[in-house]
């Protein structure tokens, strides 16, 4: 059961109903013990699923939060949401779901946090270079992301407006993303040693991001893509390139999906990686699904196919 | 004079002449001396201009050439597009026609050559970084650069069919397009120094072009932007953005401007400047144009208000 | 001068600016007559127009108004627009603001009402139509309309979020769209001969429209078209498309223009009329530039060229 | 098993495996019999289709053919595709692969021809109006129809190049498209009682067409919209939209569906419907497994749900 919490729901209820009139998206805690069910997924605001998670988890269900709410420590919650963490500890409690990295630990969770869509894709780009030590890291990692408009949300604002977005390309958020947390926590990069922007393509789905590094010690394009293949050699939902290949938006869109290909110049150290998702599906809700999947020990790919 | 040569004018000339049925856009050195024209604009494929900008240089007209065929070095020229230069004479002679760096050269030349459109987005963002002594070298530069679909040219092919485009975002030359000699020629940083990527964005046009560095002696974001506020003081097309504003497409599409945003972080010395042009305008027509006013002593602006 | 009236603009003022940072937007009666103007235009809202025509005319300056507020006869404005007209009296006084078919009156009015955007497709193909007397009116005629996004005006909306029009297609107003009334009265058809549905294409610009007739009297295709060329002449924004050759949004955004093209099976009587317009211009501060050079006596086309 | 024929398949092989490597996309009758297979897909061109169906039918293996080969009568055939049926005889036996019209004789047939996806919407809309008597036929009918670029087929062409298509919206086929004699088939309009137009919307999926009718015995909205309530009451793939509410490609894109939704205005007797399909699910390879389930006594919806 999906719930989605929406300020303006009321007052359109209409276009709500005509989005998705099959889903059954408002509960309660009362309501989820009184229909004796397993599992939560909160699409809500942050400070909604603050409130709401506490109480499902109280009422027996588990809880896949999409929010930021549980996936940070709480004072770097803190810093990048502007308020102390109401229930801190909910955080130790809770499995960052990023399952390719945490599977495990997801596995046996009560409360699962979703990991935002920018991080998904940079983090199963960077997480590898920075396992198997090959990123010269006192140059720094840039990585530059693209989002589709989707990412955004759906509200009515100037911003997102058909009229501002189309027919141009604009970058949003500047080093200071409120995403670039979650990359660092699980990359186990410095703050001073990424650097990412954020940018706006005038498409509705669809996140590619373009990470550059520098290394002394990898020796040729083969070997890093070499990593990447070892690293994700057994998972579903990994897909990375061969040489000469670079993903590119249309082999993820409408998949739970992350494609990820590379260049490496051995004679000067650069090297590039790409990687793309769909960010509602591996970005959002698929990645939800895959958790679902993983919280019951029911087979991963299970609806996601 | 326009001269543009289609090797498949002849196939679909209806084609040619819906799309500017009032240039008259074929014409020979001989035509040129008959008619007593002053100037001709190369809109060729550079082998067609390196036959063709001899004999109109012969004729006694001046050229402008909006391909690669005079931009760079003789060596570096054959090594990027696999033949010896056929006239390297003429490589002493031309001037390259970036009027923000080279605008005493282009005012006598009597052969011009256009920039890239990627090039002029980046050098306008590097070379002031450059001249300025603000950036760690060591640690690399990164320009990750975004182009609208008519950078490609007009021509039929499956790349640039719209069901490949459209709803897709994708990187097409990673670390290897042939425009990065431009940018290291002009901005004089070394290979190992650059790392550049290009990337199709589902519009016709524009390019938008992400610049990331590292600084140890750069202070602040108003010192980083003060730098471009100097250099581009008198320069009539050069726009640069407050500190909190980065330009989009929006901004520069359809006029010859060149838009020109940063940000720095001065806790960590990172910085990121944004540059936007319209790939058509000062990225080529538009930029040809202030090269034929420059060569003729016109005001710079006229025809590009 | 330029009156927008935005009942957002406190709220958003930065996006305003950021929009059009060189134009005075705001003024009133008195700053109109302490600056010794002479014209005002105004892109308002028809309640609005409706309450600062008046004033604007009362202290002595010409009046183009871009709302529907003077364009229909008072009985017709109060059907579609729900309110009764406030000033009755200036309806005799306004000009229908569409050159093409009311250059006389224009050229003398206090007061002009600039056309709606798809009455000036839809009048400029159906027009010559009926004065030629070659529409079979017992069969009726169909307007099949498609508009840019920014017909819509600039506002947030779920409605015109990118989310919502991008990668679809869809019709908003079937037989009954306000601009319906403004096409019968320049065509003098009656309401049950014109069946007119808008639609919303997911690009920025343009308006084209598709219209429907049969026809007893007209003999042939060269026919059809002669009936334009006749009528257009000596039109400085009107194009006839050559037989075969139907316009597109290509040949007239960013242009005052209005293309039309046809065809005509002369076999069965069936005859089809397409003709284009960029909203932005032709369709909206284009014309009202048009009207404004009409007004004072300029030529026709200064500033659209 | 899908055959796909490409002339240009051996110039660039790696596209098409690039596109869909999991297909075996080139067989032979020969193949076909040594695999024991039980049908064959064919999305091929018109000439290919009629030299392979009769081969594949030879073999023993039910044939659903994508083209136009088997469509139409033979007469009507020679005239629109400029060539006698080089096999007459097989066209009494193919059956039209619509199956909310036709499903009796697809289910039966050895040889199934895949209507187009211009008719498929065209008649879904049409075909219940003239079985109900409620046109006026002597005024005719117009059907106003707009396709994503896909509906083009994939292939190199100017005229589905990005740069040409996107944003621009025109109409590429007025009154004589290759697809309107199904529709006249379909529904038993005569030629000279449908006006069609093709229009080209710049995104890549969906059909949407617009059907303007006339009626001297309907008597209300209520009573149009119950004709496709009632005729399609049964059918899976169906979806009339309620009174007041017009379906756009949102609603059918990446589905088998197709939306109907209707205007009429009792006063005046002029009717408009809405028609919607995904052409390349409903309007292509959709219906294809629609009319193989149907072929082979299967669950209609099997692997389209």
């Amino acid at each position: 059961m999906l719930l989605e919490h929406r300020e303006d729901a009321a007052a359109e209820p209409e276009a709500l109903n005509h989005a998705s009139p099959w889903l059954k998206i408002r509960c309660t805690p009362e309501e989820v013990r009184a229909e004796g069910l397993n599992a939560v997924l909160l699409a809500t605001p942050h400070e909604v699923s603050l409130e709401l998670a506490p109480k499902m988890l109280a009422a027996g269900v588990r809880v896949i939060d999409l929010s930021a709410a549980y996936r940070l420590p709480a004072a770097t919650f803190a810093r990048w949401y502007k308020m102390p963490h109401p229930s801190p500890e909910l955080l130790a409690e809770a499995a960052y779901g990023l399952p390719e990295v945490n599977r495990k630990k997801i596995a046996g969770a009560q409360l699962i946090a979703n990991p935002g869509c920018y991080p998904t894709a940079a983090n199963l780009a960077i997480a590898p270079l920075i396992e198997a030590g090959v990123v010269d890291r006192s140059a720094g990692l840039v990585c530059d992301a693209k989002s589709g408009v989707t990412g955004a949300g759906r509200k009515a604002s100037l911003r997102t407006s058909f009229a501002e977005v189309a027919e141009s390309f604009s970058a949003y958020a500047v080093l200071e993303h409120r995403h670039v947390p979650e990359v660092l926590m699980v990359s186990g990069l410095d703050e001073d040693e990424l650097s990412f922007t954020a940018q706006l393509i005038p498409i509705n789905r669809g996140i590619l991001e373009t990470v550059y590094f520098r290394s002394r010690n990898l020796h040729s394009e083969r070997d890093l893509l070499a990593i990447y293949a070892a690293r994700y050699a057994d998972e579903p939902f990994m897909y990375v390139s061969p040489s000469g290949s670079i993903p590119d938006l249309r082999a993820v869109n409408y998949t739970n999906r992350c494609a990820i290909g590379g260049v490496f110049d051995a004679k000067t150290g650069r090297g590039v990686v790409v990687s793309a998702i769909d960010n509602l599906q591996k970005g959002a809700a698929g990645q939800a699904i895959q958790n679902l999947n993983l919280a019951f020990s029911l087979p991963e790919t299970m609806g996601l196919a």
